[in-house]
């Protein structure tokens, strides 16, 4: 009987890292695209390319999920976990996607800070997510989730202290909407990591 | 005993097809705004009374679900799909709102198009909600889903270009902060919808 | 057995009741602060003192909850008590940081009309949360939940007629953007609470 539902299982976990995987290449672009002195249309392509895969990776498991009766952890813990895990590739989407619409032209230094601490933060979030298979080696689960939420912060002081300063050199009202929306985004996006560490903390407690 | 539940069940039907039905007035309504050349201050109290009767509609569903012991289907998706279609008619009624609360006197032609969108998303959403009384016929309310998902995608496309248009043209930024909401509030609506659609879908999912 | 699981059930009404309170300190704060000429950097020392106290209860409620085995109530509404309970707090952190960011050096008379109705609310909320222990005595709950409800009406006429007046009186787009994003949080503290009835009320229901 245990043979049986053992790889139904094992499948969770690939399709988690496919979707940890998407997101390293979305937080990789993101820096990627920082460095360009214009925005190159390719990345913005590129992009929405990993955002649909993404989205098809998540209704895959949600579907798996509804019609699966064994699962390794609570159901509850995996739907939250594959659609937070969208979520982190969808912000970023975001993100890309106002440049091109705000017709921006190329990033700033400030979105280029926020770009670094996003891609250390989706790595973590990989570590973390990894991790799920041996949940009885905790240590390396556990500082992914310590570094994730020491970025969250990191984050809030880094749009607090960008957005003041926009507000303090910009005088065009337009271009503060713009800027503000972008930097909201880039800090929403390591909230979102947070939450996936958060419940990969609750599924780790939950199995202790 | 089971003749003791079932009609307890039964309700739970009728009041999601009249939170569909409070829906599709209140997008009904939406068309009939963005037709005035004046905005009438009679649609708006009307759009404030079908909020307020869905308001009581969703608190009554959650009260009977919460005493209910059997229910047709999990209780998680009962309480997710009433707050979910609860949600289409404030987001349509927030969208009225902010044209009385700033003033605008009357809709554009980009919240026309919208309109027209959002009308025929919760048309769908009116046929995913009736379908859950057969879910054998699964056929009527699959075509539903799928369209929702394909107007969700239409109306991101469409947020996408009348933003880019609405900076492009208005240069009072005032102007901008307002237009900007109203518009990212109206693509609110479709995805709203297809979260309705998603539950719909889970339900049926678990059903097979 | 009865007594190797009571007093871990009592902890929870403990811990409700020491988030309750700390969103009394929050919402105290807040009207410290309208009175205030100048904002006193001293007060935004406090505020993000007691939100960084908020957060170590909520995770510590939820590291419980994930271990203990047998609940007061059901385990889905003691996360989204505790959570929603924290989110009060953190509403009124943002709005405290915003004037701090966008260097507004002192309130205005909106947002003292707002801090007047939040305190209100948030002391009947502490009132509610306070009666989970005597669920039989239903009377003091429900009036708290009924008027944290008409609370949130109140505060929804309360933003439209401030952000209508804003418009109306300020002409810099950006003190626009500034205050209407803090009107707009004000407004949610007081969502947040009804959030809190809802739980509460939902409690009461299922235990009745």
């Amino acid at each position: 009987m245990k043979f049986r539902f053992l790889p139904e299982e094992f499948n969770f976990f690939n399709l988690f890292d496919k979707q940890a995987e998407l997101a390293l290449e979305a937080s990789s672009l993101v820096r990627e695209l920082v460095q360009q002195e214009k925005v190159d249309a390719a990345i913005l392509t590129r992009m929405q390319e990993i955002e649909h895969r993404g989205d098809e990776l998540t209704h895959g498991i949600i579907e798996r999920l509804n019609k699966t009766f064994i699962t390794p952890f609570d159901r509850e813990d995996i739907h939250k976990l594959a659609t937070t895990l969208d979520d982190v590739v969808d912000v970023m989407n975001t993100i890309v996607n106002r440049l091109r619409i705000y017709k921006l032209g190329s990033a700033d230094k400030s979105l280029a800070e926020f770009a670094a601490v996003i891609d250390d933060s989706v790595r973590n979030v990989a570590t973390a997510v990894k991790g799920l298979r041996k949940l009885k080696d905790t240590k390396s689960i556990m500082d992914a989730c310590v570094e994730i939420n020491r970025l969250e912060n990191v984050g809030d002081a880094m749009r607090d202290r960008v957005l003041a300063d926009l507000f303090e050199r910009e005088a065009n009202p337009i271009c503060v909407i713009k800027w503000k929306e972008i930097y909201q985004d880039a800090e929403t996006v390591l909230d979102v990591c947070e939450d996936v560490a958060n419940v990969v903390e609750t599924i780790m407690v939950k199995q202790a």
